[in-house]
């Protein structure tokens, strides 16, 4: 039996995964990949040592990051999908029949042939025609955008390295011009356990640049802290009230699920006002 | 620095910490308990090599652990915490007003003992005089009651070893007959992530025995798994509606978190019905 050590440098706890076989390890020009098998998880794919999806639990985490924002918009008809590279993410969003076009921008194509050849259920949705496959730095395509989405979802590795650059203020400009009226936004920011500054900061900047800013989270066993963030914001309405019900087909995500997402208003003005003492 | 890994036989991800410190080690009649010093989780307290508080986030465990039950009880007086021998539990305990006795029945005393010494604000409670410390089998204390009570809580190490007996129906009899009328249950029940089995086998047991069954969760993420589940259960009300508004000192806890904790109907359903397919 082989260990991996995931040693996330930003986390407190190192997980250790009993690895039965190893798939696939190739360097990119961007990252390592790796793909391996675990007994409990099924196939587990690495980024940079990082997990990134497992075949058990990847559900929880591509339903949470696409489906509150989608069911909170009244008709969302083009997505923009940024990272994300096994496709995870552009399956959740190809169940909304209201969606026309996807334009999935992934900077390393080799995640994309990865998921293709190891992950046939997440990749599922990247041949639908309705998605457009880009190669390219996220924040580059959004800037060339003006009023032309409905969505934008980002679906980026850990906020350090190559992806701090879908976090700043300038990211969320492009963001915010690129949407339509009634546009929304989502990403992961970390976790609510282990990164409390980083959630905070994501928050303070998407409220700098947005109307409607707000903040839900879903446990997931596989990324280090587990109590996973995501920040939402929006050019139309809010994320709690008057959300569409879901009749998307999903294994997590409800609209109670999606309720009890949200954090609670008084622990969601404490986490702003830097108070949330851990 | 030393690394410690915490290798729970029954989770499939093994947990590692840096450890700057081990400040206490020994074997007792029952287990092995340790102390040790982590820089982002502070004092580390270990069981069997299984970590079960840490300085920094105790308060999610013990807070979610006493609180829902007792705010769902609309006047609890006498209560009893089976377990749980750092005190964390009594001590969310006694905030209640209404608490007049608490029977605090830890098997072994030397937890206790290394709580008071290490953990001083984790124990602060077990000197409150309303606190009767019984160092004693919970099972038996329990078995010996009958209509006297108006709270159990099983503050206990994981669902194996020793403590297997305090979720078996024989015990959950004992606590039924135990409680007064309008009792309160609760006990954690592992993890939904890893142990989905254990969580429905402990909710079929309780509902063999009590009218009123029910499961909450938290996200701990120094718990294996981390989606921490809680069983809970009445020989009165619900836990969903009319629970009394939160009046006590709470870091996490209150009102709207207690309506967030519940797993919706949904998933419920399908957790009885044995179809979660994670």
């Amino acid at each position: 039996v082989i260990e991996f050590t995931e040693k996330d440098p930003y986390a407190p706890i190192a997980y250790v995964y009993e690895i039965s076989d190893v798939l696939f390890d190739k360097k990119t020009a961007y990252q390592r990949i790796q793909v391996v098998e675990n007994r409990f998880f099924g196939r587990m794919l690495l980024l940079d040592g990082i997990v990134q999806i497992t075949d058990k639990d990847e559900f929880f985490y591509h339903e949470m990051l696409a489906h509150p924002v989608l069911h909170a918009h009244p008709d969302p008809r083009r997505v923009v999908v940024i990272g994300g590279g096994d496709g995870g993410t552009v399956r959740e969003v190809l169940k909304h029949d209201t969606v026309e076009k996807v334009f999935f921008i992934e900077i390393d194509e080799e995640v994309i042939e990865t998921s293709r050849r190891f992950f046939p259920k997440v990749s599922a949705g990247i041949d639908d025609p309705r998605v457009e496959v880009r190669p390219m730095d996220g924040a580059e395509f959004v800037k060339e955008l003006a009023d032309e989405v409905d969505a934008i979802i980002v679906d980026s590795t850990d906020i350090v390295g190559f992806a701090k650059v879908l976090f700043e203020e300038s990211f969320f400009r492009s963001v915010n011009r690129a949407l339509r009226a009634g546009g929304v936004y989502a990403s992961h920011t970390e976790s609510l356990h282990f990164h409390l500054n980083i959630v905070r900061e994501v928050q303070e900047v998407l409220r700098r640049v947005f109307p409607v800013v707000d903040l839900y989270t879903a446990s997931i066993a596989t990324y280090g802290g587990n109590w996973w963030a995501f920040g939402c914001a929006s050019k139309g309405g809010g994320f709690r009230d008057k959300v569409r019900p879901c009749k998307v087909p999903t294994r997590f995500y409800d609209e109670e699920v999606h309720r009890q997402a949200f954090l609670t208003p008084r622990l969601y003005d404490r986490l702003l006002r830097g108070e949330l003492d851990w």
